[in-house]
């Protein structure tokens, strides 16, 4: 094999695995890859998101999905390439229901090559392809056609029917960015949908955010599906700017978006297999009965506040970070910042640039990662401007990114946190010398792997962390607040700090909450706890899932689906939800494998 | 030179092209071009759209205009290819002032390789260009800065100030498409525009025609500057969506757009140098004094209702077509359709599906263009998803369109058209039978040199042209109407038609009527006849201007520029003019060369 170029490599590999694949053959299949493996799967052989990891696993799935997926025409997309003895390669191939692309990353062994890696994802149902490039309809519709109707009339009368006369097929609670992109999937996908928003416009989630609030991810990061941003667009976007974007995107996306309407109660009915969801528009009641339920309310629940005694007799303001109106009312006063993560230290800096004299109050340890540091090291291979001359667009890096198991994610993350620690050493060094409590995670894989394991606990600098360093953000540290007086509060060190305002940058609780409250608690039980991997670190119970609980797959509750994350997630697993959708829209069969069990309800 | 590869007879022509000029060695320079040749400039060495026709022209331009626009670093970009002995090849190069993109046709002389077209467009001015790419803002403004104001802010006190306590540079009269586009490029530079239109909302210019319209361009020809419609976008879209398209566009674009607002006068002020302009927006009036005045009115005038003795009798319905309301208040009755281009054929078509029954009046040829062969023979090689696939996506398209000369452009169509006249000799044969004339313009050069010329006389066919043929649409053909009755209108060959309904699908007037109202008739007689190359064609008169009189380029009244044309030419020249606004926005010299007489008033 040593002479082969990478692209004899993988071809050879992806047809010995197509024959032993076709053959049925799973001893021959085990020994494709290697000891060490992981085949990660997005819906297209599994109709679950599930990583196989080892070829005990990869042999179980198979022997329950080969014989109705018929895996076929495996062909090299693009140009292999090899780097530090891994061959990389692209590749299209086909099941009984749909067109895939794969990736996979080969290494020699003794019995040749085998795999390390390997993805799967679903694109397309066959014979329910999106109808765009050369499938795009005429629009004109050319040719002559008595009573036909103008796409402005159809647009009309499907807004004056969904829901009333006719039945969406799915409901999406929440319109934010995640019920949005999820919203515009299932409209190409030509899926009757209904998005249910409390707010009055879309995008009004992020406009209703504290107002120096931009974007901690750059754009590269954040498209949208279909309509990528314009080039000259900000690397992080202020908040009302892309509290526009969304807007202007429901709209040319064409989704049936039903603002300022609250959803009101949700119960399931077994013997019809559809759910009945009570909604509040217009200060009517309405009753949809879709067949699907979408909960895309963010990763996280309701506001935490903390119930401290005494706060009742607090005579300023007090509220949380979720409702922070800005600094400006507060010039020349006095403001107690409860918590240390992104929101905390965003409205510290804006309370301090206003003229507030601010304290943080830090609990527990937080991440720090600079804005910089973050994209040079650890999201400029796949999400920047150079990654873009080099081919990679976030298309490709959506996928380049889903192709790391989880299991060894955070053997990658980890060297990208210790040239973090080198390169910001100074102010790390400050941060400390200030009292600021630093951690980089349970095992030093800081950010993003504590955003997946449990979605807290950092701070992505963009200046906030100087002014807490000089002391122009006042820090007190290892402290809580113990008690709330009408002019100031008690810190558990019995330190007292006047005060005029109190923010409680304190966090989210758990979505299942949602569920209970808008289904029941039964209900919110049998889903079980959302997000997290069970990697057993701080707030990420055992055992280990391999995947994201709950999210953007079948979860215990029947016909009932959780969708979220942060742009990039919400675009790239919107696909994959929109794609189980619409099988089961179209009566296609879905066989799940390895559905996950529930371990935690929240 | 025979065994050169077209790099190398392109890159070899390049040196010696750039070495003539740095020499100012205008006879070399001649002699690098072949004895018939063309050098299409776009702004980037004459602050003008000029074609220079032959070697005379060409050094007569250069010894205008070499010494200050000292071009050079031309360098070949991408493949140069050859087919039929032309070699074909882009390359960039630089100015004192701005980097160019050009297009160049070399052919093999007996003095080694000549140029038969050469195009040089300017791309951007140095140290002005677009905050694009890596250049493009961060958006968050990382550190600290006390008093900052948010994006929201910004741009709130800007829609507060600019037109009342700050001056707009330029002004643009008219929120079409065609205004929209050159204020996003206006704003990308850093110019303050503002846009005045009369409708309520952006798209309204296209909501407000004929329910049943949809463009008649596909939509690989109609893509906006900086977003591009999704790949779902309908080959021909419905004019309502086209509608939310241009509304959302402008608001994403951050354009300052003046809805409900109406331009009453514009005079200027040579002491001055700035036009003082008069609208009135909520019921006031304000006067802006920029010093730029855009008319991007479209590239016609007023409605051009003819007079028709009895007109004031009739006792039905009576408009121009660009007021129809559509056909459903018209249901059994019968209507009569003066013309018989774009406009009379669609609504004569949405009237006949309705239930009226009509008939069209032709009183002069037109020409028939079926919709699928346009696309086939016409648009394909550069405007359609094959033309995508393989590599000229609409930059590049239009670019390849603009390094046509319009001297030799109808050389290149009479053969597509003498293909659609075989192609579609079934359907020409039956439009004559049933009476029709055709025609394929005055030399058979068809659609878009009519377009070019004279802007009118063509139906573009998607579906209308069966109608008249089968007799579904009644045809009056050969005759006027010659007066009006209360209930019918009596023909020019005596035959009275009863009619509930007449529309006159008569077209529009000259743009000048827009300067002349809201400027004066002394500037618009000044500024002169608008659109046509002087062609000597059926009302194109002569002599020849090879550009299209006044688009997109300086004047003879200062400081007045006029924008416009389909949604291709909008895209593509609202770069150059932009370009030419931004460059005496930042006083750079502009030495205008070749700036055209007027040889005719409207």
């Amino acid at each position: 094999m040593s002479n082969a170029t990478p692209a004899q490599r993988a071809s050879d590999w992806l047809q010995r695995f197509e024959k032993a694949l076709a053959a049925a053959d799973l001893k021959a299949v085990a020994h494709l890859f290697a000891p060490e493996c992981y085949w990660r799967d997005l819906v297209s052989f599994t109709w679950n998101i599930k990583t196989q990891e080892g070829r005990d696993a990869i042999t179980d799935m198979l022997s329950s999905q080969l014989s109705h997926v018929k895996p076929s025409h495996f062909t090299v997309s693009g140009e292999p390439t090899e780097a530090d003895g891994i061959v990389d390669a692209w590749f299209n191939f086909e099941t009984t229901t749909a067109r895939g692309l794969g990736h996979l990353r080969l290494k020699a062994g003794d019995q040749g090559d085998q795999a390390w890696t390997l993805l799967t994802t679903m694109v397309e149902l066959k014979g329910f392809e999106e109808r765009k490039g050369e499938r795009r309809i005429k629009g004109a519709e050319h040719g002559v056609h008595p009573g036909r109707k103008t796409w402005l009339e159809l647009r009309k009368e499907e807004e004056a029917t969904l829901g009333y006369t006719k039945q969406p097929d799915t409901v999406i609670i929440g319109g934010g960015q995640g019920g949005i992109m999820l919203a515009a999937r299932l409209r190409r996908l030509g899926v009757p949908t209904i998005v249910i928003e409390r707010n009055e416009r879309p995008g009004d989630s992020w406009r209703k955010r504290y107002k120096s609030l931009c974007l901690h991810d750059p754009v590269w990061y954040d498209h949208l599906p279909y309509m990528p941003f314009p080039d000259d667009w900000p690397v992080f976007a202020p908040k009302d700017k892309i509290g526009d974007w969304l807007e202007s995107y429901t709209k040319l996306m064409e989704i049936n978006y039903w603002s300022s309407t609250t959803a009101k109660h949700a119960s399931f009915d077994e013997a019809k297999g559809e759910w009945s969801v009570t909604v509040e528009r217009d200060g009517k009641e309405i009753v949809l009965r879709p067949k699907q339920l979408v909960f895309a309310l963010g990763v996280s629940g309701y506001a935490n506040v903390p119930k401290i005694p005494g706060a009742e007799t607090f005579l300023g303001d007090q509220h949380h970070s979720s409702k922070h109106p800005g600094p400006e009312a507060y010039k020349g006063k006095k403001a107690v910042v409860l918590g240390s993560n992104n929101s905390a230290h965003d409205i510290c800096a804006a309370l301090w640039e206003n003229g507030v004299d601010v304290t943080m109050i830090q609990r527990t340890s937080t991440h720090i990662a600079p804005s910089d540091s973050l994209m040079e090291l650890a999201l400029g291979g796949l999400y920047s401007e150079q990654a873009v001359k080099n081919g990679i667009d976030h298309h490709k890096a959506d996928l380049i990114f889903a192709s790391v198991p989880y299991k060894i994610m955070h053997t990658f993350h980890i060297p990208v946190y210790e040239a973090m620690k080198q390169r910001d050493a100074d102010l790390y060094g400050r941060l400390e010398q200030a009292g600021f409590m630093l951690d980089f995670g349970d095992d030093g894989s800081g950010l993003f792997m504590k955003y997946l394991r449990r979605g807290s606990g950092y701070y992505i600098d963009v200046g906030a962390s100087e002014l807490v360093a000089n002391g122009s953000v006042k820090l007190k540290s290892k402290v809580n607040i113990e008690r709330i007086n009408p002019k100031s509060v008690t810190l558990s060190d019995g330190t007292e700090l006047p005060a005029d305002l109190i923010v409680y940058a304190t966090g989210y609780g758990s979505m299942n909450q949602f569920i209970a409250d808008l289904a029941s608690p039964e209900i919110a039980d049998r889903v079980g706890k959302v997000w997290g991997l069970g990697s057993d670190t701080t707030k990420d119970p055992g055992p280990w899932e391999g995947e994201l609980r709950n999210m953007w797959k079948p979860t215990q509750q029947q016909q009932l689906w959780i969708h979220g994350g942060n742009l990039h997630q919400s675009r790239h697993y919107s696909q994959f939800l929109s794609l189980q959708l619409k099988a089961r829209y179209e009566g296609i069969p879905t066989p799940v494998y390895g559905q996950a069990d529930v371990h935690h309800l929240r």
